[in-house]
C-alpha cells in the first residue's frame, strides 16, 4: 500500500471541498510552547468531512445517493459532503443523539429520519434503505479511502510548518490517527489518547488484535467505538509512539482551558489530545517539542441553538 | 507621526506576550472566498491584549502598578498583560457588567472590586485608587501607544500573507482601526462597520469632529463608545476607504454563520464586520477580494461558566 501516494491523490481531490483548517501555537495551554492544528473549523466541525469527500469523490456514486446511520461527526459529514457534490443522502439518525446533532445534519440539506430507540434501530432502517434503493454507504473508519482523506490532514500540517516531534491524537474507530500514520510512517513520534472509559485502539494493542470493549464517558459519543479499525490496528502496530489513556475529569479540564485561553470551544473529544498533555498521561522529555491535533467542535448543547 | 515604525516597534516590543493568531480562508461565509483573521484567539479573547502590552512595556510602570475602570475586553486585556508583566493591577468593574466578564477579569490574578452602580461609579472609584496609590491608566483606544498595539495585527496579518484588496473591521472607539489605517496607509482599502445604534465614528465623520453619540445594541458591551478618539478620527479622515452601519439583526446572523460554518464562537462585536458582507451593508466590486476581521470572542453566558 503506498499511503503517501493515496493520501496525495486524496488532498488533490478534496482540494476546494474541505477546508484548510489553521494552525496556531501557544504558550499558555502547557509549560512549553505546543502546536494546535484546528481541526474543528473543519466543515461539520470535525475532520470527518476529508474522508467524507474523498470517498464520494473516488468512486461513482449511484443515482440513489448515499446513506448512513449515524447520530455524530460522521453522518453530519456524509450529509455535509453528498449534498455538497450534488447526491441525494439519506441519514438515519437514532433519536438519542440530542438535538444539536439532528440541527447540525439537517442544516446541510440532507433527508433526515429520526429513529425511535439505539444505533441499532438507526443501523438497520439504513440497511434496509441500502438493499431497497442502492444506495451507497461511506464507513466511518475502516476503510482505505476513508483513512487517506483522513491523511490529508497530517499532510497538510507539514506544509504549514509543523516542527514538533511528536503529535498527539484522540482516537475513537483510528480513522484519524490512521491516516495520520499513514502520512508519517515513523516520521514523527504520534502518541493515541483515549478516555479511559473508551479506549478501543488500546485494547486491541493489548491484546495483539482489535477486541470489543465497553465505550461510556464524556467523550463517548464521538470517541466511543466499539471496537478499532483493523486499518488503524496495523498502522498503529508498525508505527504508534504511545497509547495513553485520559480519565474523564483530564478531559472537562482541557475543555475548558482551551476555551478559557483561547475561545475555541470544542466538544469532549477535541479536547481529548490536549488532556494527555496537561494531566501528565504523556510527559514529554525535555526538548521534545508538541504538537496537539484538535479534532471536534461539535458542543452539547448547542451554545447558540 | 512615523506610524510604520512606531507599529514595528511594538510589533517587536510584545512579541512573546501577544499571541500571533491564525488566518484562515473560508469558501463558506459568503459569495467569494474570505480571509479571516481570528482575532478573538488572543489572550483574553480579543485585540486589546496588544495594545495592553505594548503600553505597559513602553512606560516605566510604577510600583502602585496599574488600575482601569473597565468591565470589558479592555480591563481584561489591562489585567491580563499588568499580571503577567508582573506589576499589580486593580481592575474596578461596574457590576452590570455581569458574571462572564468578571469571571475572565478574575483568572487574570488581578485584584477585581465589583462596583454598585453603573460604569461612572467604577471610573470614580478607579481615579480616586489612582490618586491615592499614583498608579498608571492605559487608556482604551485614544492613545499612542495603544493604537501602535493594536495597529501590530494588521502588521502580522500582511506577513501571514494577506491578499485581500479591502478588509473589513468593526469600529467602538477606533483603536482597532486606527492601527490598520496607521500601519496600511492606503495600501488596502479599510472599510469600517459599525452597528446602527453604536456608531460614534460614523458619527464623527459625517459632523467632521469627534461628537458624542446614544450607544445600545447587541454589541453596545464592546462597540458601544459614545465618542470615537480623536487619533480614530483624523486617520479615518485621511485613509477610510468607507463607512458602513449594520442592524443588530445582520450581527446576530453573522455570529450564527460563523459558529454553524465554522465553530468559531465570537461576542456579537466579533461578527460585527462580517455582518456588513452578509448582510449587503458593504458590497465589493466584482473581482474585488475581502478580509474581515473577527476581532473578539467574550461571549456571554459565557458557554463552559
Amino acid at each position: 500500500m503506498d499511503w503517501k501516494h493515496s493520501i496525495s491523490s486524496a488532498a488533490a481531490r478534496i482540494e476546494g471541498h474541505a477546508q484548510i483548517t489553521p494552525v496556531m501555537t501557544t504558550a499558555t495551554l502547557w509549560e512549553r510552547p505546543v502546536e494546535l492544528k484546528l481541526e474543528q473549523l473543519q466543515h461539520t466541525g470535525s475532520f470527518k468531512a476529508r474522508g467524507a469527500f474523498n470517498t464520494l469523490l473516488s468512486e461513482p456514486v449511484p443515482e440513489a445517493g448515499v446513506v448512513a446511520a449515524s447520530g455524530g461527526n460522521h453522518g453530519a459529514a456524509v450529509a455535509y459532503a453528498a449534498t455538497r457534490l450534488g447526491h441525494k443522502a439519506q441519514i438515519y439518525v437514532p433519536e438519542m443523539a440530542g438535538p444539536a446533532k439532528i440541527a447540525l445534519i439537517e442544516r446541510t440539506g440532507a433527508a433526515l429520519t429520526v429513529v425511535p430507540g439505539e444505533y441499532a434501530n438507526a443501523l438497520e432502517a439504513a440497511r434496509a434503505y441500502e438493499a431497497e434503493t442502492g444506495a451507497m454507504q461511506v464507513h466511518a473508519y475502516d476503510a482505505l479511502g476513508t483513512v487517506a482523506g483522513q491523511g490529508t490532514l497530517m499532510r497538510e500540517w507539514e506544509e504549514q510548518g509543523l516542527q514538533a516531534d511528536t503529535v498527539l491524537i484522540a482516537v475513537g474507530g483510528g480513522g484519524l490517527i490512521a491516516g495520520s500514520l499513514a502520512w508519517l510512517q515513523g516520521a514523527r513520534k504520534v502518541v493515541a489518547v483515549e478516555p479511559e472509559t473508551s479506549c478501543a485502539l488500546h485494547a486491541g494493542l493489548a491484546a495483539g488484535a482489535p477486541v470489543d470493549v465497553q465505550v461510556s464517558g464524556v467523550a463517548a459519543n464521538a470517541l466511543g467505538a466499539r471496537r478499532v479499525g483493523s486499518i488503524c490496528h496495523e498502522l498503529a502496530q508498525a508505527h504508534l509512539g504511545a497509547s495513553v489513556l485520559v480519565p474523564d475529569d483530564a478531559i472537562t479540564e482541557a475543555q475548558t482551558a482551551l476555551w478559557q485561553s483561547h475561545r475555541l470551544l470544542v466538544e469532549p473529544a477535541g479536547a481529548t489530545a490536549l488532556a494527555a498533555l496537561r494531566s501528565g498521561a504523556y510527559v514529554p522529555e525535555p526538548g521534545e517539542r508538541v504538537a496537539v491535533l484538535v479534532c471536534g467542535g461539535n458542543i452539547a448543547p448547542d451554545p447558540l441553538g
